[in-house]
């Protein structure tokens, strides 16, 4: 399955195609809604005042309610658009965000009007097609679970078995340990009540997939399959899987993860290597963490230059901003790690 | 430029095929084989005591020493072969490597002497292909250097400008603060004296990457393509780009890069974004943290299960092995980082 | 430039993904529907009696009336849809039609109606996307153009300059020799009203690829990167370059083309090559024709198998059908053909 | 399996990387060995007087004689070298080979001696690897038959069954009539006489594909599978699926392959369509015709440029040089389609 994303911030649309889609999978628009709800902005004090339905249309690919296995087409008007908020971008690239990356790659061509193809907006059609892809992985038994691990300092409790995350799904705010949740809505409040944002980490656990799934060589890596799909998510700026950065303080004797049969099965004791061995999946949940940049649109005055002029120049952001993505990023990470399954499983 | 790595560590050789190559590059064997020597084993009290020269010979792609455009061949003769010293991994996998994940993978018909296909040896081509890419980088004003930033929790000193990393290339044991690499060393030999190994992590820095590369989406954006090549390297299992994890317990009025201009151009005042913002190239250096998991063959005794007939049993890895790979793998990190480097340019 | 063509004949709407258009490009959405306009349906007794205004609207990658660089999204409304006429297609293939490969293809969700997603409707966003690389290829100097060169047997006028086809465009039967354009039309009409249909051929030209593009090798070869277009155009069975089939009767001393100088450059006095040596563009036009088989729905009996039962029966397609598709594809040989000109210039 | 060739007719070696190749294969090296043979050079007086033994090394990607399904590669040394026969082509073109597109393509920087990577002598390893994705189709009940259905106007007799085409592997002069043979065979040795050359057409089929494979688009169409390893056989100018060329002067009714039921399975009364509908397999064989060009190099003289002062001359090819390739191309197509019939089957 692949999948292009389109649309821009404040365009007519946004959208997905999807290609490779199993024939004859039944679409369960309920779970997809659910899906794109959970993402969806406007819900919360935490969240940017926007609001968008979110409701998808199939355009193609689906016949009598199943996939046809052509091209899926899914398009997501745009709504509530308040474009006249973006007129400074044209010229004044907001520090941490992609303005001027985008106005010397596109050469000035590209639609800055709220982050334009940049923006956050843009993780609804990649939740729309995470869903079609947990659509599919449901039939092969693998299923995705995921929880905020950090924010701005504060940790989630540790997750010591990835099942638990499965259940998260229909929290608003997925954590294990509400305290904490309690902590980091807190710290997000905080920024947002001094025009700041804060960063943080989404742990996710992708259970069911069986062993000797990937090859070591670049392009088959099942890690390397991930992050072809996770850094494509907007904010986001490190993977790890399993122990990840953890393993530049650790013994081998502590790292590796002894073997042992279970139900007739080989397992391993610990999953420090989060499911995968030499680029291969070893049965065990692929567990990795992502860790998503602070929001860089804030309301605090920063140092720009203005590109008409070539000046240095301060500027404030305008207009709606999420004070943090990472709540609202969980089904975009559980989404990218669908559609990198479904490439592990070969479809 | 694509490439295919080839052999086991225990076959007639092992070797790599590089497509794309420009043509007329003068190939500069000299380099190349500099190169080669800094990963090549048996060089100190750190490495394997297995000796290999590592003298690489080209087959197809060059004709009066300069590149001809059309595929380039190289090949390496294994030389010094203990093949005896594996015959337990048909069916005893060492746990955190890869013998049980490729032998469901491969069905058992993997070559499991020495880890095969898997074998840290197999960055010996990775890092000739690096260096026909950095030959072709320098032509292009693009440089790249690394150091060891952290084994067993010992940090090296922070690295404030990329630059002072291309003087690290000559050192056999590339840190900024020696005395840091000193207790490095010191954590290694420590490990091995206990029969043990250690993890660690490199950072690396790309150099002269003009602004405008890439896209956002899945397959072109510039964190995407260095983890597809960085996560095929043995051993890594995080990358994090510019503050990377650190993101997450950081402010946006902290991470963003206030933009200023210098000498005419656009620049950032600090680096947090490591030289990508929304997926695409600002100017400034591409910079990447990877850490590498703990050498999992190591002597003391460890769990794991008999395959011929899923027994538990305990197991001590007989043979040669590297107590840590962080400082042979910092040419193979320069390497993938060239040949990202390579794609994102378009080359 | 990477492009996704999504939708079926009878479902809400057909369109087109374009990824990595170049920024900055002016998008002449009357040059656009032109070309769509030279393909639309019930235009004159050679074609199918549905009629579709088939006018695209633009939903992504267009900002200020130029291209942004992010995908590009088009859509075109299905409208006069008579999907009553295809309710026997869920059992009774078409012989010449995919529907029985479909079927299996595709376990039997495929949308069947008037042949889905393989409907030679599907060409309409294909003229959409072939035209964006036309405008896109105007920049650079690259011009396309076409004629009918066969219809059921009746050659038109052997092209000796392959500038003279890019002043057909506008011919709503586009031959060189319209007394022979007449005699084809005859023989399209003989075979509509005894219920049957005619295959044909195209013969196109890309005028301004400069020499040195390709690469002998599978993937990066000109001709092949053709062929991968073009095979995708629905009803195309065959491709040849340059003196295609009729090489098996040349000698080399004929086939050979002499070089010359002219004007300064080297050329060639013939172009039997069609433009392209050893998988490598020698400056001289790309030029190949395209076979297409007659169209496979006739209202003639015809023998199939019912596939509920597998017993062997007797079926005359209903509905509305082209005798010949030739003409109608013009369009969409010269759109494959720009998007193939665009990947081999890199684009 | 993917697979990139390399090597040039006068370097050290020329060789194959193989990736994806399934795990546990046995690798018959007399199966590989016989279609090695079939193609190699100075068997007969119709063949080129070089002379080598083409004698493939297999490096890696084997152990214990089965494949590990990591990647393959196999080295042919290249022995009997005559270089000083091609000092002119440095600067003076051979019309109708690559040498001038080269020449552009790789700045001058390409290995002109024998035609370099673009030699017919690079078809060695494209029929190992082939003769490797033929031991992998057999396991899977798919066989792979070709005849020379032309040479120079002389037609072999009409292949009625594809199954015939199986039983001609082990002819030196592949034909189905070999009295049709004989004056191909006459046709060639003609033209040598005169210092000439002639072009010819291949017949091929693939015999036990499932119907259901493959899909209508671009990169996952059949048809175009088969192309994208066609033509990257050097001389391949044209190919036709089932009637091919022939669908121009045909009418639907003549050209729609009937359906019927044969052991219980659908089956097509005729193959006009040679086993492919809208891109899929129909479960028939997979038939198509490749058309070869006449070699280029000839003896007689010919119209050039030479490329140091762009002055016309004139050039008679010396060497030693095959007067028709297309007996010696057999095994090489085959190889293509083997190769194709495995991606077809996502392998």
């Amino acid at each position: 399955m692949e999948y292009v994303i389109f649309g821009e911030s404040h365009g007519p649309a946004i959208g997905v195609t999807l290609t490779g889609v199993p024939a004859g999978l039944e679409l369960d628009m309920d779970f997809i809604q659910r899906q794109m709800d959970r993402r969806a902005p406007g819900r919360d004090a935490l969240s940017t005042a926007r609001r968008e339905t979110d409701v998808p249309t199939v355009l193609s690919g689906v016949f009598h309610g199943r996939t046809t296995g052509t091209p899926l087409a899914a398009v997501i008007p745009n709504a509530d658009q308040h474009s006249q908020d973006y007129r400074d971008l044209a010229h004044l690239p907001r520090p941490g965000h992609s303005d001027y990356a985008a106005f010397v790659r596109y050469g000035g061509a590209n639609d800055y009007r709220g982050g334009g193809h940049f923006s956050g907006r843009l993780t609804a059609p990649l939740v729309f097609a995470g869903a079609v892809a947990q659509l599919v992985l449901a039939q092969r038994g693998v299923k995705i679970g995921a929880h905020i691990s950090e924010i701005y300092g504060v940790s989630d409790a540790v997750c010591h078995d990835p099942a638990q995350l499965l259940d998260l799904r229909d929290k608003p705010f997925p954590v294990l340990d509400d305290e904490k949740g309690e902590a980091m809505r807190q710290a997000i409040l905080d920024a947002k009540a001094e025009g700041d944002s804060v960063g943080g980490a989404i742990e996710c656990a992708v259970i069911g997939l069986p062993a000797g799934l990937g090859d070591p060589d670049a392009g088959r890596n099942v890690e390397g399959i991930f992050s072809h799909h996770l850094f494509a998510v907007p904010a986001v700026k490190a993977v790890g899987f399993g122990a990840g950065v953890a393993f530049s303080y650790m013994r081998g004797s502590e790292a590796n993860d002894p073997f042992a049969v279970e139900d007739g099965a080989v397992v391993t004791r610990t999953n420090h290597a989060g499911g995968v061995n030499g680029g291969i999946t070893n049965g065990m949940p692929v567990v990795f963490e992502v860790t998503l940049r602070p929001t860089p649109s804030i309301a605090l005055p920063q140092q720009t230059v203005d590109l008409d002029d070539l000046s240095e120049t301060e500027y404030a952001v305008k207009g709606r901003h999420d004070p943090c993505v990472v709540q609202r990023a969980v089904p975009a990470i559980e989404a990218a790690a669908a559609l990198a399954a479904c490439q592990v499983l070969g479809l």
